[in-house]
């Protein structure tokens, strides 16, 4: 079993309120991150596939399917878009890393396994800025 | 004369129309940076002074008094906003990485003289992404 | 369960001497590490925390107060400190990077623990230099 | 148990292609990897090693001479070569990354057993470019 | 004046060899990087633009114009290539960083003249390993 | 006229102290860097020379001559030392970022220039830290 990551990124804005709250609220949980004209990150997204290496091509997957299916899957529906107002698959749910990392392995998973039935999604990470990541392994 | 930089950022939302123009336009000239509903950065800023060491403190100027007018002069009006809507000094101007990095520059340069006498602004970088940035010298 | 990851960092001195041992012992056994006047490091800190997010905010943690967290409760401890003459919870151990990683879990795994009903810490990661680092999972 | 990595690097040459298939499905698989003249990387390697840190030296592993060991027994076999040509341990396989990080385990880990009684090889991590990387546990 | 700069990257085969020299000589000057059988580089490339904004644009020039045309003057012809036999405008050249930087300048300078009369070629920045780089600015 | 540069790095303890000032003015003017018991960095150090590609070899200067200049001459009289109380080259000057690079301005161009005739010392570039670095172009 070997583990192979594949680097995209992606530029987008967002906001964090809970329509729930009254404006104060909004402004007291998330502080400027509920500034209501948005503000936006440079993402970093890291897929994870594990499997057994073809002995043919020595390869777990092909990166360059990879790269492909990241981008026309995902990168697509979030690159120079505002998560909350433009993206279909983040309605109804907050704007978080959290969420958007979840999100993305619903949609990568099932075509993952498409790609290559000697492989399977492992983990999505998801850098908001260099300094705050989240990882997610599907369960 | 020895040159010291430090370095900010701040994360932005903003998008690129001329007022101008028409959508089709806009579109045709700024690709989805001119989605209407916004996309945004983590900038990277590098602020370099240029002076003589003082020789009783072996500073050109003093790091952490620069970090704070970086901080209060110009991060305070730009992180976690629209570039477009909330930021006074780019009102009527095109958000682009090349106007910010000027405006930047009016706004430092008679801080960092009052800051210190024996030191002056030599020139503003600006990361819009990692892959680009601008620099500009003031003239 | 998400992952979720912040990153401080801080500058300190130290040197690695056993003080049970004979000065060429220790240069025999740390070389340059065990010399007399210290030398330092610009340490990393990756604290990662492990939770389900909080359907309200969307998030595992609040990462300005987890890094709020951080920075009282260690960094203030550590930073521009002498890790071996300075450092209460560093008195009486060798200061590596691994010791300094496994007291650095034991300030925080409670302080997080307090901080949200949701979420655990998960690890300790911290970088000595760029090539350096360890990491720990609190067992 | 603490988890202590020592990150190390070399340029190699190589191409990937499969002897046992025709030029033309050669470069259908593995596109411009396929060029018949080699192209290049510089490849970062991450080796992890696991073990309860030693009381007298507060060291999981010496990290001088962990590094010692990879650049003896690995970097002097890969550094300025090619991986198909020139490289004893990669003959008669697909010089692909996945390979690489599975034959680099192969050397390193009774090495490392033999350097320190108390620690053990974790992983493998081999970046072929910031953006393309794999990770192997040994089994 | 305002400077923007654009960074791509390829990957590329080379080695150090002068053919009037014997191989002993080729060894005793370029050590490792005259090995025969090629080895090879992730080269990072920057290349700056100076020139006035346009007041329409907020741009000197459009850097998604810019990275097509690196990408398809440059890039297609050195990426996934050896520099020594494959690419047309190194031959009869030492495959150097410093050489291969003064033909990039050569290649982009009236490219970029064309496609923008507001701007000139400013620098070409050529990393071979983030630890070694060349910079040329034309003359 | 080609720039080229070569990065090393060294690991040092230091605090800043005007032994002319009273403690508590030292504490004031430089805040905790005037820690009595030090505190450290890793220094990166660029070195940047310029000058005309020799035809017969394609280089301006031999970098692994210039990296074993720059460590035999700088580094080792830094690196996992104390630059107040163990470097003779810094003695009776404050330890700042801007004093070093000045004093190993001095050390390094006339061994560049015995080191090749046609290159001659450009600047030196030293990061304190990622954020905090000067620059020193000789005069």
């Amino acid at each position: 079993m070997v583990y192979v990551s594949r680097k995209e990124h992606f530029n987008a804005a967002h906001k964090l309120t809970n329509p729930a709250w009254s404006r104060e609220k909004n402004l007291e949980i998330f502080g400027p991150c509920a500034n209501e004209n948005w503000h936006g990150h440079n993402y970093d997204l890291i897929v994870t596939v594990k499997g057994d290496p073809d002995p043919e091509t020595g390869f777990v997957i092909d990166l360059k399917k990879l790269s492909t299916l990241i981008r026309t899957s995902v990168i697509d529906q979030v690159d120079h878009k505002n998560l909350n107002l433009d993206v279909p698959f983040m309605q109804g749910k907050m704007a978080s890393t959290e969420n958007l990392a979840m999100e993305i392995w619903k949609i990568l998973a099932p075509g993952i396994a498409k790609l290559s039935s000697r492989s399977t999604l492992h983990s999505i990470r998801l850098f908001e800025t260099p300094r705050n990541y989240v990882e997610y392994f599907g369960e």
